[in-house]
């Protein structure tokens, strides 16, 4: 079976993304094609799936999405901008108006920004309890939002402080027994992060949309920084912006690239 | 710039092939886009590129093998099967007969086997002295075998029982300056083995050519077997067979695949 595919991240985030407009290519894609696709040694390597449905005005766009290992997945902020990019690439969309795009978690907000940037509408960022972390021994107080998904972060005095996180930190609370997604941030100056995050599941990783977002609304609850305000998010991958607008929702901004096209040949 | 590639595999050891007959496509192909397109999330990830530069009977193919840091490498010995396969594919070659590829290590003379593999003749696998290699703490005895470049081969009961291999085996000799290669051998029956290997410079990965080449001679000369004689070994990322033949030549013999084709778009 041969079909088209392109590949591309946003602050290292990389998916393949897969043309299916009319849904005929794929049909129900197979947990088994994911990850052939996803095998980052005997296929194109990513860390999820992007497949394109839909055909724009008339019923929207879909963003079908996948985790590397073929489980189905609600949201990804970082692969509905790289999805955003390549409905731009193909003529396919007006990228002077807001985006709508549809996705397991309900419709986002997508802008094309004029510094080339895309940016999307990641919700309202909902604060928890604060707990501890721990991690390589060491012991952190926390705080957890969920952004879609539980997060707990972590403000630390400098990110190489935190080692290696070749194990997955422990929470002291366990409201979360699926686990929870992690993010270390060190303050650079106002409004200014750094960060690193350890996914659930997958380890430490180039990049999290939804961390950045939890990030910024710590911070900006820990600081009382009144709405609007803007973070700038240095990840490993890239740097983001999040900016928590006055209604408290997230938008995540960054760029988005297409690295190649091309045709599937297995 | 805008480009063809390729991107295969043989037994998971993963390349990104670039077309490139008169040369005239990437002229001094830089350290940086190697780089880039080698990068496992910003780019299409390989273990290294293999540039195709030739013109097939008049003055033959030379692989212009490149690390995925960029560096110059002299032979891979599946990256020189991928290559082949690349030829075939494209309708360059005629598979009936031997294909001699120039690399900077010579030139090699490929097979394509009737049943679909493809072998190369990797030259005469030489045995060093024997030594001692230690691992999480534990000392093996060794023998050492120069394919092109450094290997030590160590018997084990069971490759399980090595652990993880998170840091480079160290060898109680200091023959090997820039570092020497390391496989654990389990044998599973006559001519049958199970190979993990420590690459230099790399860390576990999930095949090595020259490495299965070593074992298979190492083993040949514990065991006091009379060649032509061909081992089974089966690496993380597959299977492959190594003849040795009656004047102490290895070939290494294997699938090789090419699973996608395409345009690279930065």
């Amino acid at each position: 079976m041969s079909f088209a595919f392109l590949k591309g991240h946003g602050t290292h985030n990389d998916f393949v993304v897969l043309p299916d407009l009319d849904g005929s290519v794929h049909g129900d894609l197979s947990a088994d094609l994911v990850r052939a696709l996803c095998d980052r040694r005997g296929g194109l390597g990513a860390d999820g799936v992007l497949r394109v449905l839909g055909s724009g005005e008339r019923d929207g766009w879909f963003m079908d999405y996948r985790n590397a290992d073929g489980s189905l997945s609600e949201m990804c902020g970082n692969g509905v901008r790289v999805f955003a990019r390549y409905l731009q690439t193909a003529g396919l969309v007006d990228t002077s108006r807001t985006l709508p795009v549809s996705t397991r978690d309900g419709v986002k907000q997508v802008v094309y920004c004029t510094d080339g940037d895309i940016s999307v509408d990641m919700g309202r960022p909902v604060l928890g309890s604060t707990t501890e972390v721990s991690s390589a021994g060491v012991q952190y107080a926390a705080r957890t939002v969920h952004v879609g998904n539980p997060h707990a972060v972590v403000v630390v005095e400098s990110l190489s402080s935190v080692g290696e996180l070749r194990h997955a930190p422990e929470l002291v609370t366990h409201d979360f027994p699926d686990g929870c997604n992690v993010e270390f941030v060190e303050v650079r100056g106002e409004r200014d992060l750094g960060m690193r995050v350890y996914e659930r599941g997958v380890g430490e990783t180039a990049s999290c949309g939804t961390g950045a977002c939890a990030v910024a609304a710590a911070l900006a609850a820990r600081d009382s920084a009144e709405p609007p305000t803007t973070y700038e998010v240095e990840v490993p991958g890239g740097r983001l912006q999040v900016r928590l607008d006055g209604g408290g929702a997230a938008h995540l901004k960054g760029p988005a690239v297409l690295v190649a096209e091309g045709t599937w040949l297995e």
